[in-house]
């Protein structure tokens, strides 16, 4: 889609204001100053914003602004910091390449309990033109309400519950658990068990599918090879060893996570096994917890992500939405069974 | 000192204007628009603007923006990500601690080459008020300039070269490692050797002078028990063996950085002995890994820290400056003779 035709084909404020039949000023209240607007009128604003797919336009805010661009990037002090949270190094691809795209990032925290709150008060004090928003999840309310206000942004993460909104960036978790199921069965492991989060997170969901995904195409029947952990070590750790006995001390186990791979690792040294040699282990993030263990893990591609996230924001039609990548798989000592070990 | 002291005590831009013989303007430019002004002329103002200490008051650029003031903070990302690197912990805590102080993080990345451009460009923008200076090195050109441009800000790690300037926050690294020494002597290991940073890193060369400090107070003389490593793991490894050589197979390792300790941990189980129970390894950061590993760790007190800095940048009473915060001991089983060891 070229920008023009993007320009074309997009409703104006001026669409807005006839469909709900109110003035261009009243349209202007409910994105910018929606507690002047009485509650009907604005919910007859918002229903035909959304239904004509209007969003003001960032290059025309911008220049009314009169200066550069940016986006608010939520920062969640519980998650950042934890291994194998991606998020701090999403956000640092973002600011290496937000000069490339006229834009600036502007980190906040929301609140626990009104999860809007944030982004509604970062609105209000003018700094910023939109929104990067990670962590997507089931029921999160904050795409529909930033349609709704006519804010602009992109997601880092799909758009679970609006499958038509496709302003998103992501990494394809379940094709990278294929890969990682695939190269198991190659190193020779036989059987390839799946440790995991409990059912019912959208990025955990994924990568089990993509687990079924590579055992489907392979030999190996070992569907029902498969534990739930929480994200916490000792229970990771407690999961796998139950997976390990029912493995008979072959196999290999694939984890959503390098946290739980590391959990895994523990079981497999506590039952007299090494990792790789032994019982092959694979984790996802490459987290830097990965690289001092020689655990064999899913890298995701964190700078490509930012460049789309800035195009798809921009409207720059380079920048095709949504956008899925694939993650690489970074092989070391934890699954290839001859090998010369690292002390 | 009272707010209301301080500003008694502080000079205006008129002050200045007077004593540079220049007008209000031409004070002004020099701070904005420093290209619109000759350079004599400029260097004059900036001369006196250094000698009389003046200050732009950060409340009075706010009103006068009409908006949350914003501050910069520069992300290096040949850094970030990697283990023990506490500047993202730092960000997280800055973030988290903004809106108690009406403020708001702006992110951005410096240019390898010309390391004041980065600032440049983003006052250029308008979008930030100040700067928090982070990583703070010796021969640091940031601090002085920013003085010069009368740009407000503060700096996580001391300003080394410039010891009038108390504006900074930092974490002391010395008195952490005195710590460190007396709590393994104390566990009964004999000697303390040091795996350190080659000599020439402020924050190095303060860690190395506290693991002497702590020697200093015992009966164990073993300050001769040092080994030098960059930071990267295969070196650290190769710099602790050596180290071990010389120790006899007992005592125990205190080491820079949870990277360094990393490698300790691992020259260690080369030799055929156990981190903990045989020799004592102790780093600093608590980095993810550190809690991963079982490594004693010191941890460096972020979110203080992220509180003083905003309290020194808006002349907030109750941030006194410079502010030297005190590490915590994290004790594991890396550093504790008798313990029931994990999986």
């Amino acid at each position: 889609m070229s920008a023009t035709k993007a320009a074309r084909e997009r409703a104006t404020i001026v669409d807005v204001a006839r469909a709900a039949g109110v003035s261009r000023q009243t349209v202007s209240n409910v994105l910018n100053r929606p507690e002047l607007v009485a509650a009907p009128t604005r919910d007859r604003v918002r229903q035909e914003i959304v239904r004509l797919g209007f969003a003001p336009n960032v290059a025309a805010q911008q220049l009314r602004r009169r200066r550069a661009s940016a986006y608010g990037f939520e920062v969640n002090p519980s998650l950042v910091g934890k291994m194998g949270h991606i998020l701090d190094g999403f956000l640092v691809e973002l600011t290496t390449t937000a000069p490339g795209h006229q834009s600036h990032l502007v980190t906040f925290t929301a609140d626990r309990d009104d999860v809007l709150a944030g982004y509604r008060q970062l609105l209000g004090t003018g700094l910023v033109d939109g929104f990067i928003v990670g962590d997507t999840r089931y029921g999160d309310p904050r795409p529909a309400w930033l349609v709704e206000s006519g804010v602009p942004f992109v997601a880092f993460g799909r758009i679970w519950d609006l499958p038509a909104l496709d302003q998103w960036v992501d990494v394809d978790g379940r094709a990278g658990m294929r890969t990682a199921v695939e190269h198991l069965l190659a190193e020779g492991y036989g059987s390839v068990a799946f440790l995991g989060w409990p059912v019912g997170s959208p990025a955990g969901d994924d990568r089990r599918q993509g687990w079924l995904d590579g055992l489907a195409g392979s030999t190996a029947d070992t569907p029902s090879l498969v534990e739930e952990s929480v994200q916490d070590l000792n229970r990771a750790t407690c999961a796998a060893a139950r997976l390990l006995e029912r493995m008979g001390g072959a196999g290999a186990i694939l984890c959503a996570s390098d946290l739980l791979a590391l959990g895994a690792m523990r079981a497999v040294r506590a039952a007299g096994l090494e990792p790789g040699s032994d019982i092959g282990v694979v984790g996802m993030d490459d987290s830097d917890v990965a690289e001092a263990l020689e655990l064999t893990s899913l890298r995701q591609p964190l700078r490509e992500a930012a460049v789309a996230a800035w195009r798809i924001l921009h409207g720059d039609p380079k920048g095709r939405a949504p956008a899925l990548l694939a993650p690489t798989l970074i092989i070391r000592n934890s699954s290839t069974r001859s090998q010369e070990k690292k002390p």
